[in-house]
């Protein structure tokens, strides 16, 4: 099995890669061959004994990803964007990566796939940030589009490219509607979202953390490990079973921030809640606000996507795989 | 007042040229310039006393968007398109074409905009084709976008161009997503809803026409009269009235294929009936049955938009304006 990685040195990429390389494919298929590609070389992961290859190109310059598919993986994982504050600060270049490099690269496949009826899997990574505006407490794959940032309109206009391209055969196409990733690891990235995970990493590590929102905000979350599990089902999915919707809203835990925080002096202790330094920011409030609370993903946990039950146990994921020294 | 038409040497473009430069905007203030664009070149209006301005070019070639808002027109009417038939018979026009050439004037509107601070009205012609699979029987704009053809994947991807850039200030955009326009003057296109327009027009001219669907076909349609009357009506909206979609279902007629030829007898007689030859079509048939079969346009009607409440009427705007000869 040939398996493509957009974005591959991102943190999504970065771990999808890891468990792929160790674990195979989840239906024990060996992976003998990994591709994998970002505008910075990826790392390579350790221990993979296939092929594997490494690029560094930027997929929205012209002619750039007809070179990544050219040995026709079999699945393709198109994980490649900049992030929603980056996308909203700069239009540019938010267009032309988020959009216009998903459109080189279903492009890149269509003309592959026409000499040789090559159609391969798929898997897009969309984002919630697809719905905007008043919004019911709960939303469905059935509610209607109206991104209310610029990255959440690029990630809506992929989706009909990905739906568009399914119908007509070129792909065997899934968009996973990403909830916020939370707790990630490492340093603060630019999206809006980041201070999720800031307000559980900073802490957990000895640091302040700036919360700029209210803790009556809710906001729907999956840890780093349920995002690759999203991607590694979504890579055995029979894409039949999607009809011609195939963008799926995932499986999110529906927290408060002040959920979050309570969640983490469980696991933690009261003294490193004492890190989070409110900081009220009315641009980034207003833009979270504007995010959906919580999910009905009835399709996709009909599906089998799964997700985490409670907050603590996401605190504790973070703890064991980002904190090897503090584990339990 | 400066008007720009994109699609100009179309049927629709061609008539709004008309009206406008005969009546002016509906606001009664005079139209001093006029700005035609299609990739043929698009024919003067009679009797315009302002500047007019023909311009044979394709949108979608690189660089030439940016001369057709050179002279930084008050409003911009957007109808320059394929059509859904050649949209799906060739997939490279349709999306170079429907949704470049959008993307194209979006950005040199953009662009031009950034120096000076012009934000133009921007009225964009989408089409009902944004919806599409399993519907209810009547669909209003908060429905969900899963078009089933590339036509309406295209016009999709371009609404949300349009609201991303109204939201964040370079145009006052309107999406008007026009039902099926019957009758339609002159000559068959390759539209695949073609033949509502012909079963009409081909019997009034003596000539046969081609039904390729069931007579339990139902549809929403409007005159040209009136899809011209909607663009009309959208240069003098309030576009703060629309909140954070600006794409607007058009109030339409919802008449069946009987309806239809039952209005054309009662208006032309038993003769005009003879000429229509069923001769079934499971492709249009399956695609037209893909397309909303009645709208509830409150949105548009609560902003002022009117319909036909017939098919009579239509028959007979159509016998008026394109017949002269027969006029009653």
């Amino acid at each position: 099995m040939h398996a493509l990685i957009t974005g591959a040195a991102g943190m999504i990429g970065r771990k999808l890669a890891e468990r792929l390389t160790r674990d195979g494919a989840p239906d024990g298929k060996p992976l003998d061959q990994l591709t994998l590609v970002d505008v910075v070389e990826p790392a390579a992961p350790a221990n993979f004994g296939g092929v594997l290859m490494r690029m560094t190109l930027d997929l929205a310059s012209p002619g750039s990803a007809a070179s990544t598919v050219a040995g026709r993986p079999d699945v393709i994982f198109h994980l490649a964007a900049v992030v929603s504050g980056e996308a909203e600060a700069d239009l540019e270049k938010g267009y032309r990566v988020n959009f216009g490099g998903t459109r080189n690269l279903l492009d890149a496949v269509r003309l592959r796939g026409a000499t040789t009826g090559w159609a391969p899997r798929l898997v897009f990574a969309s984002s919630m940030a697809v719905f905007g505006g008043d919004m019911p407490d709960v939303i469905d794959d059935d509610f209607f589009l109206t991104p209310q940032t610029s990255y959440g309109a690029q990630k809506a206009m992929c989706e009909h490219l990905v739906a568009d391209y399914s119908r007509r055969g070129f792909i065997r196409g899934i968009g996973i509607r990403l909830p916020t990733i939370c707790v990630r690891p490492g340093k603060p990235n630019k999206a809006a979202s980041g201070f999720f995970s800031g307000i559980i990493r900073e802490p957990l590590n000895g640091q302040e953390a700036i919360l700029p929102v209210g803790e009556d905000v809710r906001h729907c979350m999956a840890s780093p490990r349920s995002a690759v599990g999203f991607f590694l089902h979504a890579m055995m999915l029979d894409t039949a079973q999607l009809g011609i919707q195939p963008n799926l809203i995932m499986p999110a835990l529906s927290v408060t921030v002040a959920e979050q925080i309570e969640a983490l002096e469980r696991v933690a202790g009261s003294s490193a809640v004492k890190h989070i330094r409110r900081q009220p920011d009315a641009a980034i409030d207003k833009m979270v606000r504007g995010w959906g609370r919580a999910v009905d993903a009835r399709r996709a946990r009909a599906l089998g996507f799964v997700v985490e039950t409670s907050f603590d146990e996401i605190v504790r994921e973070y703890i064991d795989e980002e904190m090897p020294a503090h584990r339990a």
